[in-house]
């Protein structure tokens, strides 16, 4: 009845997706992140699924850019929800421009100075979202005057932007969803925001919740794995419930906590008591910076896909 | 010129106000409190400064919704960015719904099945949620078929509460804005995405921005106490940088970390070399769960200002 | 039957006592350090109950020998288990030296030049070690040339000390044990190391743990405040569960987290499979900074402990 | 001069080791994690270096086991300092006895009642401990009645052991010494304990601390991967310290904080203003679980000693 731990086992050459399964023998936070691979696979072969992405914290300086695209691309979500501020690093990659690999033990007043802006061992030019601001007001003006949706905002950015990498890009290619209910947060809504101020263009967020529910409710089954917390698990969290569809999957990799009572720290058991999350569902909280948990998973499921 | 640590006193009858500045006798999170509190104090001294509350978490649901209203009728601060979700709390308990006490020793499945949602160890009924959708919905008949950005709505709805410690009813009687640039992301966005859906009402996230914008640029300096992180961080964050007002003051109660490189963490340090605070500036992290640190440095704040 | 979330009230000149039982008005870590407190005065009024305190951590740097001698004085234990560490500071200290407050961010290279060492925001002088070096061999060299267990040298050695707020002290005149697993982790223990190796004088670490579970076996019943984690919390642990007297109170006030494994954040739930705490035991988890939490608990017991 | 960050890169078939190299083009923890894997590296090439393992918190029961003495039989460490608790259980596995994968949604109440003690998500039969009993007892009466350090005592008990997985008997065998300083804190500890009162056999833990200043003076650089914190990473730190030898190489993986002031969470930097790590060194916190990190780390270095 009881099943041994019979320690994780490695070895030279050994393949990313072998030491995933190998996870499963150990314990702790190794164990929480082979089951968040079982369960993902499962969902991954649930055609009855409406399969979400949330992604909140910096994936885009963070590295996880060509990570995320390529899980899109290998069809193992129906939708994306994400913040305004990781499309706006999503954008200015896509426009030519860079995140550089930064260090920590630095003042801040001179990077100031060096016109280089710092997210923890990341630093962006600021010159950079100068050059993002120039293109965007191209694209912004060219844009029809009238009211949309971020999602719809978003679809049309995508298929503006030449590089295959682009999250965006890569959903409007896939005719994936992507939305974004904190675009006004970030600086590509602070141009929206300037930009609509004097144009019939505005960007309506309340009116994507309608749109998300109506994915939603033509679903027969949900799931999710969410990046982090923030916004888009509660986005997510919330339309599933207002649509009576909780989750039948949910794999949240996280290191915050619940102990403190903030949505990003709690469990999907929580969320039963919700309605977000099925009584009868596979859930797991992975405990871990996603910059090293998504990366795993990614290369197995990615490997079963091309099985 | 080194200061000894002199150690924390404590004896019987001690008043809060007394124990803060003890704990500037000791280290750690007790030293970063009482920084903290020299912070506010500064900052509440200085006519010339434009101060902000942001609150991200379940602050509400907390119990901390006494305190947030009673510091803005003391004037400690000129305005204040929360969450659709506190405002969804506090609009719930203006229209006499409760939070329980509850514990985290339970099934979710059982919860849900008695209509208690839980929040941590809080619970709140489903029922309640209706009351709200009653009630918000007389109001929002009456609301003029216009666009509103966040801020008019909510100084409008707090204007039609009458309960005294309500944070909406409290910032339209002291004439304190209160922006929720994820208004969208909460039950009472629901509500209003739902109503507008078929109604020339129509809330305008990005006209909260300009209205922001326009309230830093009338500014001399800008200091907040920054309650977690989330979007209200970092929309005030944005938006000093974007009106070059970077925050002189700055107090973060969070227990986020900065290694895993989102915003919620990220320390003010980080913050200067975006322009976002000033690098002469007063600044602290206190990294405590703020349903602790807040009543005492509340209490100690409050006394002074009736001295 | 549910109880409300009446909120946390905060007014000038307020207690902390007063603070503590608002606490319980509120919920996550505020309501936590309200039940603490609970339990702490339960436990105090239970004359059946041998109650421990364990301190890991840098307590005193940190600022709070004063609070623990100050709570050993009040009779709230009845005997103590600490770090080596935290004796050879406290002893540091009773011999005239200092703790200092310094900051972090500082070139620990040019703290290391200047002959400073830090402790996060705290530093001490290395030239205070060299006083402690200096003042212990002189009493070492007058202890007898036989074997003791920590308990009995510690005792010695707070018999010796005049500084009345030295946690070492206090108990020797207070005559409450204390217990030091690991003494030999500690300067204390370096030099205890060198002087015994060319002398009778002994001190044997295994010796203290047949006189702990003969102090437990001597009792009804079992408590414990457990500041931090480490050893002196799994000490403990593992005595009363070799004694069969599992803790009947436990506070735990630690900002490990349960999720890794580690006893340090191992929760009183798990420790009732292992008969380390009782089944009906009253216990909590305070996630918190204990030089915070501490203070507030303490002015609120020795105040109860005058009337 | 600024590297730009690339991005990290996942495909089918992948190895661990290929991995590793990509969360060089990322950041946060990941970007961590690859200098950790550098680190090592040069560690494990520089011929003049006594290079460490240190060992706290739960990793036997997390499914370390053949991980760390793969890494012992691959020479990647010279000298070992690990926890009583790790050794107890690592003898368990080695007397046949085993750990089991559990759950956390359990009633401990329950647990304690069918004998099984929890580890988190990991079970142990308490009869287990009673086969540990019983042969140790066995071990104990062979043993010479002597005064041995936990060094000795350790290398007696391996070569007695059969399971080429143990850690014990590995050490054993490759001849690498194995220091516990918190022996007396551990289930193994309390048996040699209670061994000891009526014999002649004793363990004196003081003398170790002689026997490891001994090993490092005769060293010309030092260097260490510390698995989370706790005794043995102070333990170490200390003896370098004391033997004026501070490490050139340092990796901490550990989940804990600098903010509380523990020696857990302190950082290799503050180390140097101790003279616990060289101001010219290596040196990296992984902010991570070390049951995922260190199976990562462990893959990639042992291929690399294969080639």
């Amino acid at each position: 009845m009881l099943n041994p731990v019979e320690h994780i086992k490695v070895k030279p050459k050994m393949t990313v997706s072998t030491l995933l399964k190998e996870f499963g023998n150990g314990s702790f936070t190794a164990r929480r992140l082979y089951e968040a691979y079982q369960i993902l696979s499962l969902m991954s072969k649930d055609c009855s699924c409406l399969k979400f992405l949330t992604v909140a914290g910096a994936a885009v300086p963070g590295g996880l850019r060509f990570i995320i695209s390529t899980m899109i691309k290998a069809k193992l979500f129906d939708a994306v929800i994400t913040t305004g501020a990781n499309l706006t690093h999503d954008l200015l990659e896509a426009f030519g421009e860079m995140h550089f690999k930064g260090n920590t033990y630095v003042d801040d007043s001179d990077l100031e100075k060096m016109g280089l802006s710092r997210i923890y061992d990341v630093y962006v030019k600021k010159e950079s979202f100068l050059t993002l601001e120039k293109k965007l007001r191209v694209i912004l003006e060219d844009l029809p005057g009238k009211t949309m949706s971020s999602k719809e905002l978003l679809n049309t950015l995508g298929s503006l932007i030449s590089d295959d990498y682009s999250i965006l890009k890569t959903c409007s290619v896939m005719n994936i969803p992507i939305f974004c209910p904190t675009l006004n947060d970030s600086i590509l809504g602070l141009h929206i925001s300037m930009y609509s101020r004097n144009s019939d263009f505005k960007v309506d967020l309340f009116q994507d919740q309608v749109e998300l529910l109506d994915l939603i409710w033509g679903s027969e089954k949900t799931g999710a794995l969410i990046l982090g917390g923030g916004v888009p698990k509660n986005y997510l969290n919330q339309a599933v419930m207002a649509a009576g569809k909780p989750l039948t999957y949910v794999v949240n990799i996280s290191t915050d906590r619940p102990e403190y009572g903030g949505l990003s720290g709690a469990t999907p058991d929580e969320a039963i008591s919700w309605g977000k999350v099925k009584r009868e569902s596979y859930r797991v909280v992975v405990p871990c910076d996603f910059t090293v948990a998504l990366p795993i998973l990614a290369a197995a499921l990615i490997e079963d896909g091309e099985v």
